[in-house]
């Protein structure tokens, strides 16, 4: 994982105020949470930090809930460089913790009856990152990308005719990646179905429907798994729990509240 | 501004589904946005589906305000492209357009008499436009980067000893860039204006103390600057209206709720 | 598609030769195929001749079965350009069209009865070529990376320390992606189907007992898949028909024959 | 020698099946060699494994003649990372050896009487690492890329006119590079030999008739190197010693069949 | 800071002499300067041997006054590495001492009575070891790129109208940066003062001329500086001296004389 | 010919001084040379230009010997990009401008009967625009990297034992490059001669020696070349005229005056 690019865009030409104020000596820091969390970033952060020659001793793991004023690292190193590296490992802390935290809180919601799925609606250049703190966080990451899986949204059905004849085009897919596709009703699901669907999703659909279609579909593949999605928020989704395999939230990644950390040096 | 690297991340080795089901033609498609709002991301979006080879005829700029439902975008170009371009593009609307809405808000509260201004509480990987969209709504983005300005903060003066020996090590910095310096207290505060700095701020000072350390410094340089900073919000802002030139606010960047848009092809 | 590494890793600091023989001007020329095959290479001829300002019309399309002699492409630009680019353009067709060629004639062998897909044992830094060249070839391009699958080896089942321990881990995998297991017996085979892997690899089985392996999983699960795999020729193919869903070959990539191709200016 | 990019291009994002799999420990691993071959690629292997952090102990030299059988080296490092590089590692083995190998058959074949030449017909992205394994079979790599030597082939010719013109334009090359011409008969090789020709290509022309053309320009400058080419194998090969400083083979590189390794964890 | 592109470009695809006739073995070498100067370029050389794996122990500092024959720095490691390293080793050194030894040149002609400073006539590639080497010689780098400063010149003022609407423009620059502005006589200095310019910049105006306006503009705001340019040599600067804050001079890295330096094998 | 690192590295993040000063329309300029000189850059400058869009008309030829005060160029397009691009383009013209003429001074010095030759005492980052402006100049660019030629310097020689000896190795070369060896005395250089060498450096040695070194070595080998090398300046050169092949000269490359441009709006 090479995270240099992130931290030379922050440092640019260099840390003037640093180069001008600071010893070249070693020195030590640690950074303190500021909110109960469930905290990510931790290996990003250690990644940064080794960028300018720091060691890292993590006081917890990624993935780990924390309350308040807990210390999460201590760090070792050349004293400009932990000064010139502190804002770019917070930053990564601050932002996956607080997809992580939001994760937790949805997939508590759920208790454990269906799975809380990430969306594509992230952050551009951070993404991976945000996928990988919905993990952490106790959701699913869904597809990284385009190239994941196969998704067939209202677009894609648009342009063939029908959730039939979008079907009948996925005899050209590889063996080796899943189908999703998107209905509006459990006609077109149960099409989905027969045709071999690994996914189907119910997009916009009511709880009660919802249920009903994965009913129906489970009678035809009860391998096949059924995903509500639509502007989820906590409320909303304990509605679909036991109607739904999966619930997407983009909320989850696209707006989720930083949490606070700090760093001092000692 | 080359973005293709963000697309790319959201490819990967290829938009599988869309090569399934859909034509290789030419299409069109708009875009409209779901909330009221400061648009911005027109640029970028622009720029995303430039990559595909698509032209946009924008019908907003970036900067405007506007109402839920308005069309911003027509997009012509290849009907493939388009599909796979969809997602990136609305990525950087929806994030640039949720930081230039709640800077627009922090600057209605200032009520023009004081600067917003953004920190480098940034997404790593996407700082620089959330920087951008903190300018279009009406925000100061700050310094992009610790090469664009001097800022001495509590680490640095802890190693020199003192705000005045940290003043010092500045006869050493280039007349090219401004110094700003972080206080604790108006003592020091007068210290480093008559030391020269360009801009002095207040950390986490309340908004009288702040108003009287910005009055002593204006009788010793009227050009010097303060700067009030501090988990700001709506409300503790309109506290620092006349007491600061300046008000820094980490949220704008690091914290920033998503605006809704949607693409339909047409 | 950038392809431009590809060109300026054959062109170096510049073709002088070209440079001090020919002159400035455009001109045109054509591909022609020596050897009956299945084509492929033309988009990427076409990428790499656009890199240096020439216009391509193709005469065949990828994928296509042409006889030798047959004139593939026109082509038509800056003359320089022309004879830069021939080099590395005819590299891509002749590699591109020999792994399609011995592909077309598995697929020809296995007559529709039996998935023919590719391996992971590619040519470093030209893998998603072969890729892309095993599905002109009507082919399967099977996994392109270590992320577009799970696919539990003999190395992964040891440290976990049995087929069902393996599986069993699976619970923590998303849902967006298939997993494939490789088994040495029947009686594994039989576990994976049952703990729900998505495709099963017999592993250097013969055919009757893969023939058998098979039966038995499909009782299990109608759409679970056998993958057949090991030192697969022709011949060895042909006994497999009808025994498996699959057979993965990694002689489509690693030793496919170039094809020939020449490029002649008029 | 950074190899990453090739070994980043087998991963993707993760190698999900090892995360989910193997413990996070220290183990070790050997390579074995399948079939008789000159073994070439154990420097790629060991840079693609120190790549995830693992150490090699070589037991054979890159360019060694080894059975069926050999241990060619052993590996200890991350147990995850050694199973994650294992197919890149072994893919620079495979085809690497395979290229070293059929260089030294063609060696073998020329008994010390010629000069084994590789040309530019190499795989797109991997034409340094053929190159090289041609050099470890015992042949010559011939020019890199089309800026290491001045090659004047029949387009070039033809834009200059005549043999003569295109010799003429050689007082504009630099002094520091050869400069190679293909000709099709023996009057235009005088020509090009008086004119200061370094090398000298026979363009398919028989044995009998390249021998001639070489006694011809020797005697006008004992230093000229003779060079045959078009489509060569192991037979025609045998034909040209004696008559020939340097035969040229295209299939080296491209049509080269891989040479069997496997890992075993241990 | 990574400078392997720059050790990559001089070494292309591999020291083929240094392969054939240096034994794989470590050694030792020094480097000596062969004309007195002030040395730059010490930690840049000791990068570009660290990426062949040697150790550098430096026997001189960056700005240090050195004399004819001193040894800079002796380096242990691989033989061949150190022979491959030895010219781009060198050519950071020979050039950023020239440039260095020219600006403290400069620096004791203005007696610190005046700042010397560098200006964006740079070689492209290599500005920013040269705006550091310049920094090494007691000069001030000035800003770096066109990011770094807002510096209204001739083109820029013609585009507003006058020096007055182009000042006015700057309500909407970021407070974070400072604001230099081009003037061509004592009026246009008096509005740029009066109107918050940090930095007012004398074009070629004689040095009489200049005094008045720096004594002008002081009167409206003390800490304006004055900056004098306009093909600056040693002589011409003295004249400034006492009449300008900052002298800028193109020559400085534009026409910088190399200076010698050697290495050798022990 | 992709510069547009060099335009970016002085750009940074963007002219903020343009952007805020210079209408969003279309302009013209022009650039003037300042000075009689050999002109080169032209292309890099209407490379550089036409990143930002604009078209160039270019009123000389690189090469071309031009008066003070000649129009070199009109360049239309964007404004701004105008204005942004300009220092960058003029930072080429007069870097490759200065080291075509410094060239074409010790060409003609030379008058026809010796090759000037550059050396690798190149700008890191800008080597090869400078042996591309040294053949501009008349001259030859010599060796462009270490990969270039095969070239044995006195360290090579001394890891051997004797010239003989390096020479001796020189049987595993690949006939393809050229070798050139450096000798201290005529013994040497007879050595070298016999057994192969293409050219031969006489290092630091007397014109009269020299020359009777060139004497004897043609009478072995007539095609063989001797440099002669060593702190060349115009004076010392015309000394060798007759006495060598190739005179290279570091200076034209390491410290090369620069010429004046400029350019204006119109």
């Amino acid at each position: 994982m090479d995270l240099s690019a992130y931290l030379e865009a922050d440092v640019g030409r260099g840390d003037l105020t640093t180069e001008l104020t600071v010893p070249d000596t070693d020195g030590s820091a640690y950074i303190t949470v500021e909110e109960d969390c469930v905290v990510a970033g931790i290996e990003e952060a250690e990644t940064i930090f080794g960028l300018i020659g720091a060691k890292v001793n993590p006081l917890v793991r990624d993935g780990d809930r924390v309350k308040a004023g807990t210390r999460v690292m201590d760090i070792f190193g050349p004293l400009r460089g932990l000064i010139t590296a502190e804002r770019t490992a917070l930053n990564f802390l601050m932002h996956m913790s607080g997809v992580a935290t939001v994760t937790s809180e949805a997939v508590d919601a759920a208790d454990g009856k269906v799975i809380i799925a990430a969306t594509r609606k992230t952050t551009p250049g951070f993404g991976d990152f945000q996928k990988k703190a919905v993990t952490l966080g106790g959701g699913d990451p869904h597809r990284y990308a385009l190239d994941s899986m196969i998704m067939i949204k209202d677009n894609h059905i648009a342009a063939c005719g029908s959730v039939r004849a979008a079907m009948e085009r996925m005899s050209k897919a590889s063996f080796a990646i899943k189908v999703e596709i998107e209905v509006q009703n459990i006609e077109d699901a149960i099409v989905a179905a027969e045709m071999g669907a690994d996914i189907i999703m119910a997009d916009n659909m009511g709880p009660e429907e919802t249920g009903e279609l994965r009913d129906r579909v489970k009678a035809i593949n009860p391998r096949v798994l059924v995903e509500a999605s639509g502007n989820m928020d906590l409320e909303k989704l304990r509605s679909y729990v036991g109607k739904a395999d999966i619930i997407s939230m983009g909320c989850l990644t696209h707006s989720a509240r930083s949490v606070q950390f700090s760093m001092d040096v000692c």
